[in-house]
């Protein structure tokens, strides 16, 4: 079979080209190619496997060219973040809207010509949900709660659920849309993304860096490693439609964790030195958008496909520092626990 | 002030402008121009009124002159119906949500240039609530129910509701959707929209002709009047955002009633050889399209404005007649009466 994940030089992208490429089949069949578009190229080991090809560039300037190419699955995962979609607009129209959509439509050309359907599977985001003042948000938010995106990401991420549903629908896919829950601990630098602390304030202590944390303690968020997430979207790929039960987006499992119990995890795993690099300052613009975000969300149609989240976000940490120990910067990454 | 109606010389636009031009004032600012967009051009009466310009066309291609083109305000009515999206995907996208990005963004680049943010109404449509398999629909949908919508017309409309509240959340445009109940009796031919049969077994009878009801007798849908619905989509453009409660769209009000309902409200009005003139013959197309809509609607916020449904289908059977009754052929369209 022949795959294709747009963003995948990406963080969750190139974990799920590695998880793909170690199982080797897909939903019961051998994966022989698999193509990863990103406007940066993948990392090495990815584009050292043979049945690995790269395209390089933004995702728009390639759909023409996929109107003609026959896929049998796409993960779907390009995108730009958050805080990019809220500082430049027309940005986040162009790669998280226009760029769907010309997928879609480029996956519609492929079966009008007569070609197969393909299977999609969409990462949407834990961000459709926000709190509109007309509408109570509920604590916890489930897979059949009301979306109301309070920012530009979350609202093409929606929109983009929407037309896929459509889309299958129709029989031009076969559509998935699973929301992605807050991913962490992200390596690297922190990105664009008004979410970018909640790795930071894990990722810095560890490498002995001090970080700034811009809400209170008592901030809940619903948080994932990117292992659980990666699992999450091949278990939306291989279900059965029957199983995935509709066309509406279904919530990835989540642990629902406050900022204090974080840092409690990371006193736990790395002790209190580590722990006490980090240090509060509100930031009004990041507290206002976390504000309007979900404290936590359940996860019922995921847990009948047998997804479950963390049990305790130690072990998210833990994993973050085992991924590491495997890197060839790992003295450096996990410099503050040494 | 000046204003645009898309879709302006269609059966709500058209009825949209007289009431404007009647009222003379909107938001307590005198009316001075109205241009009305539409493939067609409006009726003589209002192409008779100095304030009235008429522009005939598509709107897609109108979009580029208007982004730099100032409007006080915007009632975004223009759209392929439901039927034609189902028939013509590729129109559905371009008519509904192309022209709809490309006005959104024409207001953008006139305050871009420093203009002023224009205010906009956008006819929403209760076909965004649908039945997906993974989510009960309830039986009467509310303003803040999950919209799961079943064909491409009601996920254009959904799709455009989130645009315009992001817009607007950007201070772009000053938005406000409002989701139009399944307005009857139509004047006039049948026309696509699987809806088009809730006002033909009303108008043909009247008529002295034949109507096929597609649906069984006890189907339910919630339904209004135009003038209801011009009223409604006026009180939305005049309330202020505090009122308006958020940016989440409202519904406006409907009287939720059944085929056999509707039907002896015609008799009440017209007589048992009126009613004798509809027939049922089940159309599985619009019979299936028809059991994934909702059989109710409620309309809190819209009440808090001030607005009500009927409180009876007889009365939305005699506006029709009186209004019917005003035109030259009034004789030919109430012919079943004589």
């Amino acid at each position: 079979m022949k795959l294709l994940i747009t963003g995948g030089g990406g963080f969750v992208g190139s974990r799920l080209a590695r998880a793909l490429l170690a199982r080797g089949t897909l939903a019961g069949q051998r994966i022989e190619r698999l193509v990863l578009t990103d406007i940066a190229p993948p990392p090495v080991d990815l584009l050292a496997d043979a049945r690995v090809e790269a395209r390089t560039g933004p995702l728009l300037a390639q759909t023409e060219a996929l109107r003609t190419e026959a896929f049998d699955g796409v993960f779907h995962l390009a995108s730009a973040v958050s805080g990019e979609c809220e500082a430049d607009f027309e940005l986040g129209l162009r790669s998280n809207l226009d760029s769907t959509r010309a997928l879609l439509d480029a996956l519609r050309a492929n079966v009008g010509a007569g070609g197969k359907v393909a299977r999609l599977v969409f990462s949407s985001s834990v961000a459709v949900f926000g709190l509109d003042p007309s509408v109570p948000l509920p604590k916890l938010v489930a897979d059949d709660t009301l979306p109301l995106p309070q920012t530009s990401y979350g609202t093409q991420k929606l929109v983009c659920e929407h037309l896929i549903s459509d889309y299958t629908r129709k029989g031009y896919i076969d559509g998935r849309a699973a929301r992605l829950m807050t991913v962490t601990v992200r390596p690297g630098r922190p990105n664009g993304a008004a979410s970018s602390f909640f790795s930071g304030i894990i990722r810095e202590p560890l490498a002995g860096v001090e970080s700034v944390c811009p809400v209170s303690p008592d901030v809940s968020h619903p948080m994932t490693s990117p292992a659980r997430t990666v699992d999450g979207l091949i278990a939306v790929y291989e279900a059965s439609r029957e199983a995935f039960g509709g066309r509406a987006a279904l919530n990835l499992p989540a642990l629902n964790v406050r900022v204090s119990d974080m840092l409690d995890a990371l006193e736990e795993v790395a002790g209190p030195k580590v722990r006490a690099l980090v240090r509060f300052e509100r930031d009004e613009r990041i507290a206002g958008i976390v504000a309007n975000w979900p404290a936590g969300a359940t996860a019922e149609r995921a847990a009948r496909l047998g997804l479950h989240p963390h049990e305790n976000f130690a072990d998210i940490i833990r994993q973050y520092i085992a991924d590491c120990a495997a890197l060839p910067n790992a003295a450096e990454t996990l410099k503050g626990m040494s």
